[in-house]
């Protein structure tokens, strides 16, 4: 039966903080503002006196400061109404540090592998953290060419929790409704992704840069190319519409950290601002992406860059097959939303049925991935922003020859994403193309 | 530049009223109410006991009454906390009456074609319009052989406004999320649909109903057939998750008024309460379903029938073609949103790789509309709810007769709707069903 009404729809259970008490911090103001969360001064011991405070420069959006004490250590972000790489001409608002926190707590209770919240001070666009102090960056251990083996198989798994478990397939429409209107808000954070990504990159556009003059046939080749600005703004329609499941919206190798203790690994996923409710194959794009930016890029990084090249693609089919392993049990299991309904496949000879469903989904979405990965890859080339695992190459020839490898499969991605179909023959590509294979 | 930043997201314009003070009305009290609202009061003329009120007996879900004074006639619309056709045991919530409100509004907007709103009281969820007093249902008018040969066009350009005009073609990102997320709030009128048009006649269910016996084999083999279940399910995907436009959400024959006096007609778009933020082909599919029962119904009521057939299959195509060219239209003339922006295709040489977009686009909506046809009609034959055209055929071996070759229609267009591709390919196969051309 329906019966889904009453007399007033449910109202929002979270609601975007009023700003008028917001106050900027500096490192001299952090200690006094955090002596007032008492979990956060209980976690840091002794007197506020004795706290160290720094700002870890390396955020394009926010001021990240770590503090340490004589018991323990804490992660303090906090939003400005402005991009902090830019400054107060390029506004940006408060409320992502709402948007990041309510991603961060649906992540933690659906799928851990995030940081722990200690505090969210809402109407400061604060979030304390657990400190990672142990933990790199994903993208610099792998220019590094240190290897972690856990990091590709547990980030296959978070995505499969996070996506299925927001999504029609384990929500109600109902609830899956509400949760994409409130993260709808959050618009300011997804025009970023709509502009320098699919977009920018495809225009004559005073943000863009690339590698000059190496890069700047390539640059306007790029922008004539019809085929590819088609394809790329398919796939901003499926950004723009494409409502599936809260995804983290950012998820380079630059939002993953690792550590490594003995045979001990530990991987978190960070900063997820820009989430919101979006196609399920832009996640997994993302991280299939910085895994072949950090392939392409090896070459540029002295001898010996064959192994790693190698491991770096086994990463990339080992995130894929986790995230199908994960998500086809949470099918198996989970399927309590309105799509799909189990209910459908009760009847005798329909279980045949629900895999071949659970079959056509995944093929289908790891075409959509496919496909953001190309478009993450290009952006990260003509764009904008730049990834670290490129921009550390010299001499620019060296990094143009790279840059050029990583753009030619990022054009296949993007315009025969339907073709290559899954992310092992992505990966293959991959090989052909840098020689490695040929 | 970015920019679209700010220390607080905008507010929504628009809020579901409060229904503290709601009063169902009755015959009785429908003139003391109408007489509070002095343009309602000054269309009717005279004085409230002058006023002729009755109710109109054929709504599914709400109460409406016309009324009549010296000066002229409304109509008055008001939803109760329940469905009226089946009572206090399936209650739907108040808010449907500002959902449809807030479509209607915008339609009228964006579009016209729809009936003049003299007042909306939203505490009363009672929308007062003018009464289409010369009009009748379009559907009757089909059943009756009548043609009215400006309805496929103006319908097909009322869709092509509407969809074009609140979808990211038009708006900017950060407007359609605001209009999505509104219309997020109208979950349970969507469910209805999710319900009963893409799970229960897949499934056994209580609500289910076909012409029985003659279809109970016809009504197991669906439930059986696990293509048709997967290919419908994909459909209810994209109707939970592809948020493309403001859709008017139940848009069949049956939701068009048609009045012709002399050579002069008229056509309008009523009943918006299911509208919702989805994809463009389901308004498109829903009334191409619509015309495909009424051509497998009319060997149903009695000789004569081929000329009405031949007629309601160019009204398909009709419909689709001059959507299509109001769209290409608009594409050329109204792309301000956020997708496929015009300054990607401004360079020398590019103005081919805009109209390629948009061929692109139109053939990916054509697929989806002839999709969402398929499930349309499929439920008007096997689920809850049916439509007159069919349910009027007498003895109950003729009507079985003619809906088990609309069903056959319907399982292609779900099924292979990619293969088919066209309406007019659809148009083909329905006559080639129907043995017209056989």
């Amino acid at each position: 039966m329906i019966h889904s009404g009453g007399l007033q729809p449910e109202p929002l259970v979270d609601v975007v903080p009023d700003y008028g008490a917001y106050e900027p911090l500096a490192v001299e103001r952090v200690a006094a503002r955090l002596a007032a969360y008492p979990e956060v001064a209980a976690r840091l011991g002794g007197r506020p006196e004795d706290w160290q405070v720094r700002e870890v420069g390396d955020g394009n959006l926010n001021f990240v400061y770590i503090v340490e004490g004589p018991a323990g250590s804490v992660c303090a972000k906090q939003a400005l109404p402005f991009v902090r790489l830019v400054g107060e001409s390029w506004p940006l608002p408060l409320s992502r540090s709402f948007f990041e926190h309510a991603a961060l707590s649906r992540q933690a209770r659906l799928a851990g592998t995030v940081p722990q919240i200690l505090r969210f001070d809402g109407p400061q666009a604060l979030i304390v953290m657990e400190n990672l102090g142990t933990h790199v960056i994903w993208r610099k251990a792998l220019t590094a060419r240190e290897r972690h083996e856990t990091a590709a198989p547990i980030l296959g798994r978070f995505m499969a929790e996070t996506l299925f478990r927001t999504s029609d397939l384990n929500l109600s429409a109902a609830e899956k409704k509400r949760e994409a209107a409130l993260f709808a808000g959050n618009t300011a954070l997804a025009k970023i992704t709509e502009d320098l990504v699919f977009t920018d990159p495809y225009r004559v556009h005073p943000l863009n840069r690339w590698t000059s003059p190496e890069l700047d046939g390539t640059a306007a080749k790029v922008r004539g190319d019809a085929e590819w600005k088609l394809a790329i703004q398919e796939l901003k329609w499926q950004f723009l519409c494409s409502a599936e499941a809260l995804v983290h919206g950012d998820l380079h190798t630059g939002s993953v950290m690792v550590s490594k203790a003995g045979d001990a690994e530990d991987v978190r996923v960070i900063d997820p601002e820009f989430a919101f409710y979006g196609p399920m194959g832009f996640d997994v794009g993302a991280l299939l992406a910085n895994l072949f930016l950090s392939y392409f890029a090896q070459d540029g990084h002295g001898p010996g860059a064959e192994a790693m090249k190698a491991w770096l693609l086994v990463q990339g089919t080992r995130v894929w097959d986790a995230f199908a392993a994960r998500f086809s049990e949470l099918w198996r299991t989970e399927r309590r939303g309105d799509a799909y309904p189990a209910s459908l496949f009760e009847e005798q000879g329909q279980a045949d049925a629900s895999e071949a469903a659970l079959e056509a989904f995944l093929a289908r979405l790891q075409v959509d991935a496919l496909g953001f990965a190309g478009a993450k890859m290009a952006r990260r080339i003509l764009g904008l922003a730049h990834v670290s695992d490129l921009e550390t190459i010299e001499p620019p020839a060296l990094r143009a020859a790279c840059e050029t490898r990583a753009l030619a499969l990022a054009r296949q991605l993007v315009v025969e994403r339907r073709a290559i179909a899954t992310v092992s023959a992505a990966c293959r590509r991959a090989a052909i193309l840098s020689g490695a294979d040929a």
